[in-house]
């Protein structure tokens, strides 16, 4: 949550949104989420997020003490006018970051006395004769109890699922957290969790390697002075100012799936920024000895840098050059940040990337995990995402994440303790899905 | 089986290889299949085809009977040509098709003894409290045995798993066979096995619903007339003359995930035959009849038959006639089949499409399914497209999709009925992987 742009995703009329004077229903909000979503979406899991999203807006800006600045436009939404009323819908946190949300959170549940174990490793969950889930076994030993939430996020970082399940992001690195192993998704599917949505990035962006943990995802149609996407074979594939949902695509479609971004000395100098979170070295300078960015003089020596063909390459620039020179890329008809690439010459190699996955566990409207035969899985719960279903085939706008993670993991935390009450007094609340 | 075009892919030597001259060695198809891999297959299973690939062709040709033409070269062999040297390996049968592979096999074993029931669901596996496998239930009631092998091919014909796991194909419809509904992964899956290559197509190409169940898959880059892709928007996005497997890709990356294949009274009249397997209607009249395909006498009409914007698609087809008139694609650059498209016009929606997935089961060297935990589920065997990790990241070539089926096909009979034997005998041959 911390590498999270900080934003909370709701609709349907919160506090802040009657404020700025924004229109919505619930009904308004559930059909933008059917549009985007496209039914690749959970309806269940939709619904619920339209029920709770709202409700749990005021709770965390009133009962956990979230500041929230103001409600943004930055989804699909006007993509989408033709079938829900536009409305902003991204709630900022005052901080602009994710531990905005993050630090009221762990205060509050601190007050309450909730329990942290830090620094340890969960491996397998505990099963009894029954398949009950009754306890995690850690590399700390074994923690028992009535009931437990797997909420390890998803598996961005663990690149054996990403190549079982998502290939286009197992060429190149996340830019999420490097903890998002698939954890909670593993010991889920060993107890016999059915899997959904196994495909699906929270945001289908792209990145560039930057150091070994690091990854950048460059929003390119956002940039001020001039680049290029080259393929393998040196050459430019299509207009590289596309939304970045469709031109991560575009890139998986290329052989190899991966580009090189090529720009120059202005970009790294004037607005290194401009390569996103985390912070970059000035000038690019420690990216570049380290290795992963290339830096040359000449076209001729940065394509021997990244074996590329000096021709084509030099070709492919000189193309570009004299079309944006005359204001008219007459290849791929780009019409943002035309611009003639200048020596000293850089390239980043860059593939499509993600915040994290949004696919995993199959949950109830209880947030109960489903086994293969849709039948619950006893005492086992999840939520965020290490479950698959709540975003369809499009995402929503920015902070849809987090509302996903807060709506139900309130529901999970809530369940879980009720199913925990329900079997003391003897009465078991498992229904069968 | 009978919807193949009844190829067998086999290197490392046959005899028909060597009969046309053809040099190959073991090591050498290993090398072209790590290179068209990627590293995305599973090294036990890629060995295992090299391993038995040349040896199951001849037993083909020998003990069940299948006639043999002529071996071709019609994979990705010259471009990986500097990881392997090429060497022809699709093996053809006589009857250049499906069924001179199927009738023959059909027919040993019918000769062998084997009890066939057809007409008849598999709906579940049968296990025992130790979780063994001790038979399937159907829709005809329950057979049990020692050991159970599914064999039920992927599940390109089941829109809710497609929707899970690879939602570019769950645009358009499968050109495969109608009963590849993944009843064998779903099966497998309820008992605890463990998914892999759940994305992963045969063969990544494009379709055209033509018929209730009926769907083509035209090569388009091998067409005789002109014609061109539009978006939703009306416009072309990309040069439409590329390989079936990049094409298809190219058509998921854009809003919709589908393209309108847009051509005219030449390829309907003169050349129905390259909308591929199974045949399409004289003139294509049935098609249009049934609405699936559509015809107009102007481009307006045509716009509003499939919902574009008739400003757009007229602007796209006017500059598409006038650049074929002089002979460059000024717009992507394609260079194969330029010409005007002339009054009347045709459209076909056309989406992403594959004989069958590739992804499903995981199994181990002896064809045992594995769980999660990868351990072996006792008594359940499989082999096919049922199970993920004999193909990588490209398709090898033409006839793999049978070689798999072929390979681990006669390992899991012969494997299956010594574990029944020793079973009887009282030794247990079942290892954890």
């Amino acid at each position: 949550m911390t590498l999270s742009g900080g934003y909370y995703n709701a609709g349907g009329g919160t506090s802040l949104q009657r404020k700025q004077g924004i229109e919505d229903s619930k009904e308004n909000w559930n059909n933008y989420l059917k549009a985007v979503g496209q039914g690749f979406e959970d309806d269940m899991m939709r619904n619920t997020i339209v029920e709770h999203g709202a409700e749990d807006y005021e709770w965390l800006a009133n009962d956990v003490g979230v500041n929230f600045l103001e409600v943004q436009m930055i989804g699909n939404e006007m993509a989408m006018k033709d079938y829900a009323t536009p409305a902003a819908r991204s709630h900022l946190t005052v901080e602009k970051s994710g531990v905005g949300l993050s630090r009221p959170l762990f205060k509050k549940a601190d007050e309450l006395g909730t329990k942290f174990v830090f620094n340890i490793t969960a491996q397998n969950l505990i099963t009894d004769k029954s398949n009950r889930v009754v306890g995690v076994h850690t590399n700390k030993g074994n923690f028992r109890g009535k009931n437990v939430i797997v909420a390890t996020a998803g598996y961005s970082r663990n690149k054996d699922l990403l190549k079982r399940f998502a290939p286009d992001f197992a060429v190149g690195e996340s830019y999420g957290s490097i903890r998002q192993n698939g954890d909670g998704i593993i010991m889920g599917a060993e107890v016999g969790a059915k899997l959904t949505d196994m495909w699906m990035p929270i945001a289908s962006s792209m990145g560039a390697q930057s150091g070994d943990n690091v990854c950048i995802g460059p929003i390119c149609a956002a940039w001020k002075y001039p680049y290029i996407w080259v393929g393998e074979d040196g050459k430019r594939h299509f207009r590289e100012d596309m939304y970045f949902e469709s031109g991560s695509k575009h890139i998986a479609s290329l052989p190899g799936g991966y580009v090189w971004l090529v720009f120059d000395q202005r970009m790294a100098e004037e607005d290194p920024g401009a390569f996103s979170a985390p912070a970059v070295s000035p000038g690019l300078k420690r990216e570049v000895e380290d290795g992963y960015f290339k830096k040359a003089d000449t076209i001729v020596d940065l394509a021997n840098q990244i074996n590329l063909d000096p021709d084509v390459l030099t070709a492919t620039i000189d193309k570009w050059n004299s079309d944006s020179e005359n204001g008219k890329d007459t290849e791929y008809g780009r019409t943002n940040v035309l611009g003639a690439l200048k020596a000293p010459f850089y390239a980043a190699k860059m593939a499509p990337s993600t915040p994290d996955t949004a696919g995993g566990l199959t949950i109830n409207s209880q947030t109960q995990v489903l086994d293969n035969r849709n039948e619950v899985i006893p005492g086992l719960y999840a939520a965020g995402s290490t479950t698959g279903g709540w975003r369809g085939m499009t995402y929503p706008g920015c902070g849809m994440g987090i509302t996903n993670a807060i709506v139900f993991g309130r529901l999970a935390g809530a369940e879980a303790a009720k199913s925990t009450s329900d079997v003391s007094t003897g009465a078991s609340q498992h229904v069968n899905a």
